[in-house]
């Protein structure tokens, strides 16, 4: 293990963790929320502090990163950025247990966007902020952020595998030779998308505040609303520019990239993004006929599945309505698409919608291979040959996946709540939604759990984020034994 | 397609199910149930006639049996014994809609026990052995029986595609050079266990018919009860010996074949059968503790426990209590268990332990090679290397088992029940269980369920039972296309 690395990677990260919380101190200063000023100059302190101390004993020639370093970097980063990113909220006191104040913060991280708050506008505008910002960093990578704006000699495959470790999705693109500069493009086009979702809903009418978190929340996917109605208080017009946006940052950021290379027909004949668009149409299309007779007109119908097909599988979570009392087709479709989530290398979460397209083609040829044993079959995607290694990777994912839900649900079951509320409370953790049905339908909230269960979740939602391997490494001795 | 061998294969099994219509016939003339056994003589007539008209159109020179023509042959296969196999319930007015008939038989025939009656006593006896012997016919297969007792030449490769397609699990073992053989031998030790059931049960007590019915409920991990209240009202020494025999019918028979050749060791050695062990007492030791409260004594709630988690994961269905109203932990197991399922080449349905042997190993494997991108990991069981091809094959099975239980949930939810019923309904229905929770729990029945969504549930039991490949096969264009 390369520890002089994680822990100047980790001390780095940690030091723009507080660089980053100036903002909501700003707020704070602003509003004279005194208090709550005081609690952020605290945290930034002690993190800034540790960041220091890590960044003093990690000192040092540095050996190359190699893979399982990048993955244990990547786990150990996200639970110290929680941890300390709780510290606001439980230090004002205005989340009093520390494990609720993680369990926000994680969801905040991880784009989840499950609450233990009952009243979301009790809380004071700086913590808003910082809530709502978290979505925003987690949602592309905070690690993909500091390799893109921090220079430091991480050995030719370091980097990559760092990239690799956070982001979602089967496999990264690589569309220029510098992996830097890579990262840097891409938080170019999520710095731009932002900016535009945030004018869109300025300048139709929504205040600058919510606007400006609202916007955090539509581009991570993460689902905070500041409002203890979700989005449902707003404009229908500001709901469609949710609808809309939370769309597009559940696209393949790659493609954003071939857009401004002008390659128009790649991005129109990716696989990926063509099954994504067909759920989104497909499922609108279902779930607006079947709460047709509970809306006044086909128009709000189709404005609320819309807006809530693209919130769930996007995995962002907003919600315009309580769906928890839309009939069981509805429901069952919703369930689905918790699942499915969102395009690879976009901010959302879920399985993706390529590990889909390469389970259901790997399906498809092991069909084929059975009836005719003697043919060779290949997986294709957008014209090429999809390696061996990559399906084994999605299969492994999906079997960790399928295991560890499960295991969560056993977990949570202790509190004693209905096999549903489980079922989709892990479910909505695990894929980074948010609501659920049930006890943890959009107008509850998960603080009905014990602490035990808040941690269960809490992971689940990290797993989800991380997609599974880098807490697994973690945890796995392999990464700690001394043998190559 | 070789439709002769299809045809052929396919008439000959019809002959012997309407020979095996014949005891139940004998009931019903020692009942003096003369509706009845006119009813069964229609269908025997029927079937018959069917039979030697498909013989008569499949004469002629035979064609090597190739792999898609053994899948299709299964496929076909089961669809027209459940087709027939409906008849009696229904020309007899007792179960007066056919899709009702006809889900009731496809539950028999593929083991899973769920019933559309709610009075099952009102049911004449005849009816009901008839019911019950389903439930041991589809056990072991009713191809396997053909295999071993009608000799036929079906070239060398297809007596084993028909084999590989209809016997559960990932693989099928051969012991004897000859497939003939392996057949007849893997039907005597079915039969032996089944007569030392049915003995033990009629020594213990238990009236003749009861225990007749009650061993090929059990025989054939099926969960058909005769009684309205499944098997509580048994005595407990009744349940007790009903909760052990479940058990060995959900392990690989094979194991018992290297049991007769007293390769001791080996059993105990066999990775599966150990897992399947650990599951059993987990799981059992985990409920006992979580319904200690709501039984007399810790005597009474291992005893629920374990008949509970034996009948689930051996997914028979015969219930001693209503589980549904058992804690939501214990739920959770028990939902667990329905989709673990048990053994490969036992009786019993489910995911079946050695596939989830496999993935475990296959993740464990793809985490060391994403720690360690240069080492070569391969798989092994009881001390061999797996085959690349059969981790192809678990991955592919795993991929259409999901798509397949969340397109079936969908479905089903155009009826209105609660997504906990729907969840159930199709696990205990895809994993050949029966009873489920909520709606379809063990003191309910599958009657309130729209044709529709019998159909589908009837469809999912239909590929749980043949391990989906044989009806996908059925349903692919590269069945039926002529080029090779």
């Amino acid at each position: 293990m390369n520890y002089r690395l994680i822990g100047r990677t980790t001390g780095q990260i940690l030091l723009l963790e507080a660089l980053f919380m100036l903002p909501a101190l700003l707020f704070c200063l602003v509003d004279q929320d005194w208090k709550v000023a005081v609690c952020f100059l605290l945290t930034i302190a002690i993190q800034a502090g540790f960041a220091a101390l890590v960044l003093k004993i990690s000192h040092g020639r540095q050996r190359v990163l190699r893979a399982q370093d990048g993955f244990v970097t990547v786990a150990v980063v996200w639970m110290l950025l929680s941890a300390f990113g709780a510290l606001p909220f439980f230090l004002s006191g205005q989340i009093p247990s520390y494990v609720d104040a993680l369990f926000e913060t994680v969801s905040g991280f991880t784009t989840t966007g499950a609450s233990i708050l009952s009243d979301v506008e009790a809380l004071s505008r700086g913590l808003l902020y910082w809530r709502s910002f978290t979505h925003w960093l987690g949602g592309m990578g905070i690690l993909v952020f500091t390799l893109a704006v921090v220079p430091a000699d991480r050995g030719s495959g370091g980097t990559l595998y760092l990239l690799r470790a956070e982001s979602p999705g089967p496999d990264v693109g690589k569309f220029t030779p510098r992996l830097r500069q890579t990262a840097l493009i891409l938080y170019g086009i999520y710095v731009a998308l932002t900016a535009i979702c945030f004018l869109f809903l300025l300048v139709g009418g929504m205040p600058f505040f919510d606007s400006l978190c609202t916007a955090f929340g539509t581009a991570g996917t993460g689902g905070f609303g500041i409002r203890n109605d979700s989005i449902a208080g707003y404009a229908p017009h500001l709901q469609t520019i949710c609808t809309v946006f939370m769309l597009l940052f559940g696209v393949n950021f790659n493609l954003y990239y071939l857009l401004l290379l002008r390659q128009v027909g790649a991005v129109f004949q990716d696989e990926e993004l063509r099954c994504y668009l067909l759920y989104f149409f497909g499922a609108t299309a279902l779930i607006s006929w079947n709460i047709r007779p509970m809306m006044s007109s086909w128009r709000d119908s189709i404005h609320h599945a819309a807006f809530q097909v693209s919130s769930i599988m996007t995995t962002t979570g907003f919600s315009t309505a309580d769906f928890d009392l839309w009939p069981p087709l509805s429901k069952a479709v919703l369930l689905t698409l918790m699942v499915l989530g969102a395009c690879a290398g976009s901010t959302g979460g879920g399985i993706k919608t390529i590990r889909l397209v390469l389970l259901f083609k790997g399906l498809r040829s092991n069909i084929r291979q059975l009836l005719r044993p003697r043919n060779v079959e290949l997986i294709h995607v957008n014209g090429q040959v999809v390696d061996e290694r990559v399906m084994r990777g999605v299969n492994s994912y999906m079997a960790a996946y399928w295991l560890l839900l499960f295991s969560s649900i056993i977990l949570i079951s202790v509190d004693e709540f209905s096999v549903e509320s489980n079922i989709s409370a892990v479910m909505a953790c695990f894929n980074n939604i948010g609501p659920g049905f049930d006890a943890v339908g959009p107008t509850s909230n998960f603080s009905v759990f014990s602490n035990f269960s808040k941690l269960v979740l809490s992971l689940d939602m990290l797993l989800g984020r991380l997609e599974i391997f880098p807490l697994l490494a973690l945890f796995s001795s392999h990464s700690w034994s001394r043998r190559l």
